[in-house]
């Protein structure tokens, strides 16, 4: 996990104080929200979460058989009058759900951020530090687009760099600043682990978010598998979650913000990103809302 | 669950077709959403949501014990490495868990709107017509508070009526309109289930929603319990949701929204429910955001 | 469910009052108990049941993935220290495990055994009657192999018939009595459901072991699958279970215990059948012994 | 967990081999078993299980809400037709469920027995080392009762010894064996834990176990909680389970076999371990069966 340049990461450990549960979150000033409530003007919208549809816990030999996994499995329940009720077992990290990764998902040296010992954070009980507790009130901030796969996916094993993205600044007429949700489409959405390896987000990437001051990061494809540098630690998980302590919108589904984005000649919108308000958890789902 | 006057309850079956699963959503047009887009203007935000503090799953003499129950377990999970991990189990319509009800959480006669034979709708794999598909891509809408409780928790067994609304509309200077969400505030935010009777809304107030063209309604008390009137279906269960197909965002928790309201002067505001993206359930917990 | 013959059909309602949970469990007295432990002589044993490997609630796309459905999910939990523990949820009546069905888990004519309205017996928050509580001290009784698999597996679609029954009777040299736990081999043992259609126990067997007086019947094949007559209520599920009130023990494996059989030339055994002691359930899992 | 003393802990490690997951149960012999069988001669049997009352996870403001623990959580599913059915989530350790400890629910100095890396035995995935999997054909032995509470519970804090255990084998005219099932019962079944510090098992009385060649252990009270002596390893856990490779039959209640052995003046018995037999778990519920 560590390398001889692990002192050069961008690294945001006590910026916040000793006692700081929302990191990069911190960005998001009364100024960015202004802002991003300001790119809310026709009511158009769209969804970057990815249809979830559960398994069903109650089968038969009878009945269809799940064949596959999924983020969450369903059990309808007996009732009785008019009332159908069910229960569902949420896997907060499926690779096949959208969802927001908490700081306490990743540890670094046993620490979690901002050098808690992870032994006193992870318990058996629950998340006791810079869980999903931080996101209680929702995130709402200005979402920019970086479409990179205008001209189809990118290629298997490719490693986004801080040049895509400035290229895609140009080309998009957009500028990314501090306090945004910085979305990125590799034109991967959906597809599953397989034999190909898949296109990543590079540390050189990182290094220009944390430059930046990027507040949270949504990749259709994060952390490449396997990894585009094994020496390394993961560019998003290890570096962007677990020491520059922000937030990651995993998994998000954006060919519909794509599509949007390019029929109104927009790359800039509000982002509200809400998931459920449970607290103490590692990770979450949500239904991350644009809006234009 | 019938009764003489039953033909004239407010009544959406067959109104937007034979196969619609969006009820009342379908009044949430383009102008409205526009509408709605143009209240988020300073970037000020406030969750509708309760906390939920998860119970855990794990425990044992030694550690603490849940006395209570909660929407949702947590299991943390082993992982080893730098990872942390956990699985959340949700009670969908928990009453301490701010949800959205899909309009296949009730049936009248058996039949789930707009008429299918529950049977064929609610069935050990799934719920099949009529489900939290309906919310997959998030409702986003104008919402406008109706804050009943300005001067206090509205009195036990008090039946909110249409005049009650009427005269908060005045009070406040908004006027509710069609395809907006109805968010109205009792003052029982949070309460429990207990001796005391609870306020409720009467079916009075649930014909002026029809009437109106409410898309969707957010009470911190909806139905009363012990029942307003026993011989009456119940008001938001058995007409609003089950009739006239009216998704119901139960349990929302409205103090910080009134508080806000109040110190702005401002009644309405953008109001995003984007739930995780979870289809084919009865139910869904989700954090809805309002936006100034 | 109901024919011309249904009033013919073997009944023990009302047999044991109105109030019994046991059903043909009663016909297993001190007598026949005796008669079981004394077959205990060698120390030789036998499991009848099958194994179950648990899917993971837990994976990753770098883990590897469930891909057919178990009757048990398992999670191990984070604890730190020297402790590992788990959860497992477990389907009580999957087509893989051995368990026992309770007399609440079939219901005739919208009632359970022996005559109790079904929705005050099924309820969301239990089964208040004929349910697991059963079995809380465990059935300890003879069991007797009738093996009609000993030239190979019974073929698609066979109809198991008392004439079967009373062959294999004479070839082994036992005869089934009163209060005796009758364990029949097809041969089918660990078959999914698939496209061959199945043998089966038919209803003149059932009749059979009403009029023997079996406590508890464990075929490795039960009812046939498609039915060996649509126009029947089900032999094992409609007619044992839910009229003749004889719990079923279903999905037993007895390719070991058919071996075993063989070698001793003995075909009595003491049975011991002590699932969970879990209370109110509709089935639950078990592993019989078979002692020698 | 370690201390000056450790070398001369009893331990097994090695005894068996490298690669044996059955530890202590190795020494039930065929000789044992047969001696066990001849214990089974009237039929007369009894459970050593707790009663379990499942949860349950659904309800409602308007259905009785649990109010403490529970091993068992239950669902009742929705069916419709004649079948009633249920799922049920289980805490496998449990200090109100009676249930069968693995070996690989204990780790020592981060290795399982017989010294495999814990992070290769306990994994997300499953355990994959000495795990429930050695419970899959059921376990039959002799069993003996120690009964040290003829005379009333024993006293808050008091350390069971080896001579307690040879008073009471004198006093019952018994004498345990290699191979042997040991119960003991000190009066606490169904206490749970609470301001009273409870009796418990010594290191001593651990010793005792080894040169006798106790096969596994069922004391109704085990680990003494506060500790005895919270300078050593704990004896079940610490020493029995993690280091002897001796199973722990967790949390038996022993009141109804107490009874009987006195009733019949005889304090052995044919003892019948029979969890269901699920793989890869730390610990699985079990109903155990003493017959006479």
């Amino acid at each position: 996990m560590t390398d001889k340049n692990e002192a050069d990461l961008p690294d945001n450990w006590g910026r916040w104080g000793p006692d700081d549960e929302l990191g990069t979150l911190n960005l998001i000033t009364d100024e960015v929200r202004a802002k991003a409530a300001a790119e809310a003007r026709t009511g158009q919208w769209v969804s970057l979460a990815q249809p979830i549809t559960p398994n069903a816990m109650f089968f038969s030999p009878f009945l269809p058989e799940p064949v596959t996994s999924s983020p969450v499995q369903q059990m309808v329940s007996h009732t009785g009058g008019p009332v159908a009720a069910d229960l569902s077992l949420v896997y907060n990290h499926h690779w096949q759900s959208t969802h927001l990764d908490a700081l306490a998902h990743w540890s670094s040296d046993d620490q979690v951020y901002p050098g808690r010992p992870r032994e006193q954070v992870v318990t058996p009980v629950g998340i006791t530090h810079a869980s999903t507790t931080a996101f209680a009130s929702g995130i709402v901030t200005r979402g920019v687009l970086l479409d990179l796969a205008v001209e189809g996916p990118l290629a298997p094993a490719y490693a986004v760099t801080s040049h895509d993205f400035e290229q895609a600044e140009k080309r998009q007429g957009v500028e990314v600043g501090s306090g945004d949700a910085l979305v990125v489409r590799l034109g991967w959405t959906g597809r599953g682990p397989a034999d190909t390896p898949s296109p990543g987000i590079s540390l050189d990437a990182v290094r220009w978010m944390h430059r930046r001051g990027v507040a949270i990061v949504a990749p259709d494809r994060g952390d490449a598998h396997p990894p585009l540098n094994p020496d390394e630690p993961s560019p998003l998980h290890g570096v962007a979650l677990g020491r520059m302590a922000m937030p990651l919108l995993d998994v998000p589904q954006l060919d519909d913000l794509a599509a949007l984005c390019a029929r109104l000649k927009r790359y800039t919108f509000l982002l509200t990103i809400a998931p459920p308000r449970i607290h103490g958890l590692t990770g979450v789902p949500v239904n991350p809302i644009a809006m234009f």
